[in-house]
């Protein structure tokens, strides 16, 4: 008997189509496939002459534990989810648990992690181009992690004009954690900005709401629903929902033309070292770290941390 | 003739392997083919037949204008780079220069997304699982971005215990930003916290560092690596990076024995509804809303908004 493999398969939003070459010769190599039922529905032409192992939504625990079994009696395993499994996934909890039970890399069972296209991938490609700047991943599912904690970060990503993407923003029970997000990030963000709240991106039932952050709790919004905030710079043209990579900030125009003072591919004047100069020279204006911190709306240890160096590398 | 069409295809870390069936179909579906030299060396057994054009890095807008002209002339057209394309990638600045150039979604030339596998995915599933949770992505680079927005995301990310990916950490000319980066973490991280290190994932040339943030800026740090940074719950273990999902908030140890109080499937009393009533207990108890809040490490608009819906909602 040889050894047991175990893949950790993320096949992409919404199977087939968009799942990897790799993603599918592993789960055809895979003598057991082991997932959440929604799943396995996804892949079921995939399954033909292999043992399937269905299990409901809080049986997870009992998925890492099984494929882990299946692989000691020398099977390969594989353990599927939609989007990427190392993505709110089965990846973490599966690792926890073959770590927890005494195995180890390199020795006897093999473990390997297939990556896919996440959700936030997946929805962003549906509805423009969001993602082109800074972007969050928040899971607005409090099961397991306290509010508080959410609540922080959701606070964090809006006053640092990250687009943001939120995960599990609702569900039958869990109606309320959406109007805080949203709350949260209107104390930050224009009651304009734009959103996209993306139901089963690549599925049969499909749904694309296309709306504004004022407006973002009262869609229609589910488990399969997946949200994506924008920035300051997003903007909204003919249905599309686009966040500029920042050009404006360089170019005149998108005809390639450099500012005054610009360069092309060199940093901004603004780029960290034009930023320290800047610094520099309101000190010697005679203007208080605490009044640069407030310009930069940074913390004042930052402009300390060039203070000190003052001298040392310019 | 019939209408051009315009494919922008992120084909995954590694190109073929990691690619799916749908980027794979829309270069095969393409006359003409579009992208930064590297790129295109990753797909070049899938190009003959086309025209195949190669960009440097510089001229990404002339990408855009390009693959707009070829499908004004009736022309089907794939532009392609690694990874998501639309995760600081062409999606943005093609769409904008489509959008200015008069063009209109539904009318003449139609333009579709193929989203891909990103490579904080990628990375992520080369070193263990250290996306189990809330996670940012930041660009390093500052030369379309003025370094104290950069710093602030980073300052908020470290503050808010976000797992962090670092997309174009260092480069020739930009070398300080990854130390800058460093030193505003340290401020909120410890210095153990894991760290991983990953260069051309699922490519010839891959290599990967398992370091510590104290030792980040000291590793081989280049273009076309990405720099995945733990949260406080991060830990490393036989060589892999785990960030654990929150279980241990709620279960005794991974066995599935809830712990008392807290019921399987149902919000945490930490979640959103058990949070309020914790602050409402604490002001009944005489608490104020600053202590409150400084115990939550939370604005005080925050407690605030539960004292003015107080009896509202309960």
């Amino acid at each position: 008997m040889g050894n047991g493999k175990i893949y950790l398969v993320g096949f992409g939003p919404g199977a087939q189509e968009h799942m990897s070459f790799r993603a599918r010769a592993a789960i055809a190599e895979a003598d057991v496939v082991i997932g959440y039922s929604t799943y396995i529905k996804l892949v079921q032409d995939l399954l033909e002459g292999k043992e399937v192992i269905k299990k409901g939504m809080t049986e997870e625990l009992d998925r890492c534990t099984e494929a882990y079994e299946h692989a000691r009696a020398g099977r390969i395993v594989a353990l599927i989810s939609s989007g990427d499994i190392g993505v709110y996934g089965m990846a973490g909890p599966t690792y926890e648990v073959l770590l927890q039970s005494g195995w180890q890399p390199g020795a006897g069972i093999e473990v390997e992690v297939i990556p896919g296209t996440t959700a936030l991938s997946a929805c962003a490609a549906l509805v423009g181009a969001p993602l082109t700047h800074d972007f969050c991943s928040i899971s607005l599912s409090d099961l397991l992690t306290p509010w508080p904690v959410i609540a922080r970060r959701i606070e964090a990503a809006a006053h640092a004009d990250f687009v943001v993407a939120l995960y599990n923003p609702k569900s039958g029970r869990r109606t309320g954690q959406i109007v805080e997000a949203q709350r949260i990030l209107l104390r930050h963000r224009s009651p304009d900005t734009p959103v996209a709240v993306v139901k089963s991106a690549y599925r049969n039932k499909q749904s694309i709401q296309m709306t504004r952050l004022a407006q973002m709790a009262d869609c229609e919004i589910g488990m399969l629903t997946t949200v994506l905030i924008g920035n300051s710079s997003t903007f909204m043209q003919d249905g599309l929902m686009i966040t500029p990579r920042g050009y404006a900030n360089k170019y005149d125009s998108l005809t390639g033309e450099t500012l005054d003072g610009e360069k092309a591919g060199r940093s901004l004047s603004h780029g960290l070292d034009g930023w320290k100069m800047n610094v520099r020279a309101r000190l010697s204006r005679g203007e208080s770290p605490d009044e640069i911190a407030r310009h930069f709306d940074l913390p004042v240890v930052e402009i300390e941390s060039i203070m000190n160096k003052e001298g040392a590398d310019v």
